[in-house]
């Protein structure tokens, strides 16, 4: 390749918290052609970094805070970064998304990425602005929720313009389910916090103030004006998504009948989703957010405006957590999706995770199978048992300490059949859609490299309707394998391009590979073509693969939760589905096929010499 | 005078709210140079803007936020801003004080004085950027917390350096106990909160770039030096006063037996003080706040660790705080405290007001008065049903809505007998000073201004036993008339001139009128002497007493609440204590007659006329 003209710094922070140095090293230009940047970035850097049998709270994970080369330049819905690190719930690759305003300010500070190292021997937060990087006492910070830590610390800073990734509570007491919060977003799922928590670091902040070089800058502003045009002829981004923001998912799933509800035992069709949708969360909007140089600002800000949680506000809730801390625990009260939303994103718990831990603990406790509260009542639909509950798992509070550390793990230690009510994927608790009504969903969740993870697939074919890349029948298993690999591959272009999901989801579908293409090739000069975009999320998907087959997964861990291969959905328009062994083997048959890997789930040598990871080959198992 | 050369700006901002426009104003020299700024700035606003019988909600009642000439200057504990509007609480003027970095950010916009006027008709804020000033839609931040609402306006403003002075529920409700937030600090006491709901005014912003001229820089300088200096030695500031805060006055007042318990029916000496006092506080310690360019930095941010609270945090609680949230309520949990403290910050509640308003209910329930509370257990140490309630008085909920305005309108709401219960002072609820074993605070909430203020003439002499002016016995009657007007008249001029009143209180009390003096001196250009500077003070509490007499206050105000004076206190150092009529007549004589007032507690036309404010003689009632 040539050298790159702009989108990209070539640079790397290196931060080791034992000993407490950093330096910025060049990155090399083939890595960053081939890798690009957030999530395949992380990943390249993880994989060569972290060797397998790694203990992920262990000083030896690291955590990857990547950028990409479009991030912090004027393109629209660019503003995102990815999070790699080891994950301490699912023993995966972790791959983490998030917006907001914290990306475009680590990439204004000269970077691509930071590599966080190690372990300090007492809390410290990391302070980098542009070339000045400091590690800091974070003593007084310790134990502060997630908004209070952003707020002192730009106070103590005198700079309220800086932006802070930090831990709440959960991350420092090492939770499994917790997450990292910026701004009110979340780096979330698979435990990322407690990463950060074991390494005794409660925060990066990050202030920059260098201008990302534009390779073409003619042709990067005729991109962003037809990125703008195709975003803004969508009719489902503008009024309907720009207004509702992910809650709009609720009608749809639940008209489906795959809005799940209860721990999974129901679809709310009837009682709890006509309470949820978008239309009644609309009467509790406040204001709304966006992301930097975002047109969309799908972020609504929602507030409880009467009753017991009135004046609480929270910057969602989203559709998945509409479901976890909503349908899930039996509970259509808006207002307490609203506080408990808000109050996980304070403890800095994953809201995915730690609802569907409650909705766990819920039914193992009507059903008599774990009882042992101290009198907490915790059926399904006690708001106030819920709450407590939450604070308890950030905290690992008495019994609740059974959970904080996911479903899967709360199975284990409880027994007696509890694991049947597991709610996850190789650890990760499930996102808001019933894969029996909704069959690519069910491959993605047995397959993405994370778990069961609705952001590394998503088919949006199923949910909207959208007849790309062609028309799909949900409750059909023929085909979902392959449809499967295209989403994931479709979603991986935008992990690693930075660009937000959404978007493409929504209307950009037809022109996103191509427009991501030029826009990257504007920023660097490099060029990049449709189909090497598409490869770019092929390539991730194998390259995380392969850090997992090093681990030991493979087909035996493509698994679903056994409640839903033998319990048939009850009632709705999915009702009598669900998805039986013998229909995940065909679609993973299938799946591994389209993949080019074998009948074990294990990549072919040939693939990943195609995509140009053959470093990765001397990894594979013996025998495959 | 001759003109000045420094520190003032000369400039007043009007803005009105019923036709959204907006002026700057010269403000005449002779006025800058006699109320210098702050409380007597405002009050002479104040007094010459807003007619007698103006209703304090209706449009006619102004809001004046007031700076002095060395805010913003490099001069330390010089952070202060006053507000002066007419009180919907006490009817009197209200003057609340507060710090932080509002102060500063106002004065840098080159702006000396603010008059906000008028009722918008629909929410809206202030903003205002050196010289540019708009008036935007608040619709969106109307009902968020005080500290969402400051979260969510510097996103939406893009600029996080701005500072936010704005109102909670409680204020946008009308609740009269309802105060101002700016960063985590209350321009408190009085219902200013509903003054800025009545105009549908959410919030005011500001953020400048000028610069303070200062006349004489090298003088300044000096003297700057010298205070550091003069509180550098102060054995109570260092490391006393810096590292407890004001929380360090519980022991003070519980081992001499004045700290109130369960709405004063006790004194808390034995059961709860010892688990209230600094050194249990210290426990909570997690960092500590400072206003711009104050050296003590007293603030300290608590947060609770363990058990139900655990996560929250607050700057504070301050000593009244304690007394109010904790021992009035008979609560001796810091951790419950420190909670109760932050909601009442984010629902925008005066903390003092709001907790003695529940110590009233709770009383009243206990003794079977006022039952109707519709489950809700009002029983003192109730610290679920405190939280519940203080949530419901914010928004005027239910029963809670009789308690929302203050304890004197619930006891006249309530009646039979209730209102004996209300511990009130022209309807300002009472500090945490048990006056029977204070007496010089005794004749200080009788007779300032703004009602039971204990900022307003704060005897230090009878908390830490300072010898100045004279060494004073506590329990005294005779001459503690004396001692209130000079304490009236000490903490005045810090009122004036914009100075913390903390400094002057913990040490610099023999040198802080010439200190003051020679920083007016240096920062204006203009003559101030020590004698001038007690004449600020001297002239604020006539200027504002002649305000109350306008609007038909006298002796017959200046009171106690009948508890005081007719029960004595029941055990402690100040066991029997209590203040007779006769007692209180003897002080409000020998009062009155050092400030030259006569009998009724009306200033005399010489006095108006030696203290240069000849102009309000008119407004003395005839035969006076």
């Amino acid at each position: 390749m040539k050298n790159f003209a702009g989108g990209w710094f070539g640079k790397l922070l290196r931060i080791n918290l034992t000993d407490r140095t950093s330096r910025v090293e060049e990155i090399d230009h083939t890595v960053l052609y081939k890798f690009v940047g957030g999530a395949a970035l992380g990943a390249k850097l993880l994989y060569d970094e972290v060797s397998p049998g790694t203990d992920p709270l262990g000083p030896e994970n690291k955590l990857i805070y990547a950028v990409g080369p479009i991030t912090g330049t004027d393109a629209p819905c660019a503003s995102r970064l990815n999070l790699t690190t080891k994950s301490p719930l699912t023993g995966t690759l972790a791959n983490s998304l998030s917006g907001g305003f914290f990306p475009v300010e680590m990439k204004w500070t000269g970077l691509d990425a930071i590599i966080i190292e190690g372990k300090a021997a007492e809390p410290v937060y990391v302070l980098v602005r542009d070339n000045k990087v400091e590690i800091k006492s974070a003593v007084k910070y310790w134990g502060l929720n997630t908004q209070d830590t952003q707020t002192y610390l730009k106070e103590d800073l005198d700079d309220h313009n800086i932006r802070i990734s930090c831990i709440g509570p959960a991350g420092e007491n090492l939770s499994l389910i917790s997450c990292i919060i910026n701004e009110c977003r979340a780096l979330g799922r698979k435990g990322v916090g407690a990463v950060m928590g074991s390494k005794n670091l409660k925060a990066i902040a990050v202030r920059g103030t260098k201008k990302v070089p534009i390779a073409n800058q003619k042709k990067f502003k005729e991109i962003i004006k037809e990125f703008l045009k195709y975003l803004g002829e969508s009719e489902l981004v503008y009024p309907v998504f720009s207004k509702t923001g992910s809650s709009l998912a609720v009608g749809a799933t639940s008209a489906l009948g795959f809005f799940p509800a209860k721990n999974w035992q129901d679809t709310g069709v009837e009682d709890l989703a006509p309470h949820l949708d978008s239309n009644v969360f609309a009467q509790y909007g406040q204001t709304r957010n966006r992301c930097y140089r975002c047109p969309v600002a799908c972020s609504q800000v929602r507030m409880a405006k009467t009753g017991r949680y009135a004046g609480i506000s929270t910057e969602g809730p989203e559709y998945e957590t509409i479901y976890s801390l909503g349908s899930v625990l039996g509970i259509k009260d808006p207002a307490f999706i609203i506080a408990a939303d808000r109050l996980c994103d304070e403890l800095g718990l994953d809201t995915i995770s730690a609802g569907v831990a409650v909705g766990m603990a819920m039914e193992l406790y009507e059903r008599g199978i774990f009882t042992a509260t101290d009198g907490l009542e915790l059926k399904f639909g006690n708001q106030e048992a819920t709450l407590t509950f939450l604070r308890m798992m950030a905290y690992k509070e008495g019994f609740a300490k059974i959970f904080a550390d996911g479903t899967k793990r709360a199975g284990q230690a409880i027994g007696n059949g509890a694991g049947y009510y597991a709610m996850e994927v190789k650890g990760l608790e499930l996102p808001a859609y019933d894969v029996r009504g909704a069959k690519a969903h069910g491959v993605n969740y047995a397959t993405a490299y994370t778990g069961a993870d609705h952001n590394r697939g998503y088919a949006s074919q199923e949910v909207f309707g959208i007849p790309i890349p062609y028309p799909v029948e949900r409750l059909e298993i023929k085909g979902k394998g392959v449809l499967a690999k295209w989403n994931q591959d479709f979603c991986g272009c935008y992990d690693v391009a930075t660009l937000c999901e959404f978007p493409a989801q929504m209307g950009l579908m037809p022109v996103a590979q191509k427009l991501t293409a030029d826009l990257l090739s504007g920023a660097t000069g490099c060029e990049f073509t449709e189909q090497g975009v598409w490869q770019l999320g092929e390539r991730l998907n194998n390259l995380c693969r392969m850090f997992n087959v090093r681990e030991g997964f493979s087909r035996k861990d493509d698994c679903l939760p056994r409640r839903l291969m033998e319990e048939p959905i009850k009632d709705g328009l999915s009702k009598g589905e669900m998805i039986s062994q013998q229909d995940l083997d065909f679609m993973l048959d299938e799946y591994y096929e389209a993949r080019g890997w074998d009948k074990n789930g294990i990549p072919s040598a040939a693939k990943l010499q195609e995509l140009g990871i053959e470093d990765t080959i001397k990894d594979l198992p013996s025998g495959s």
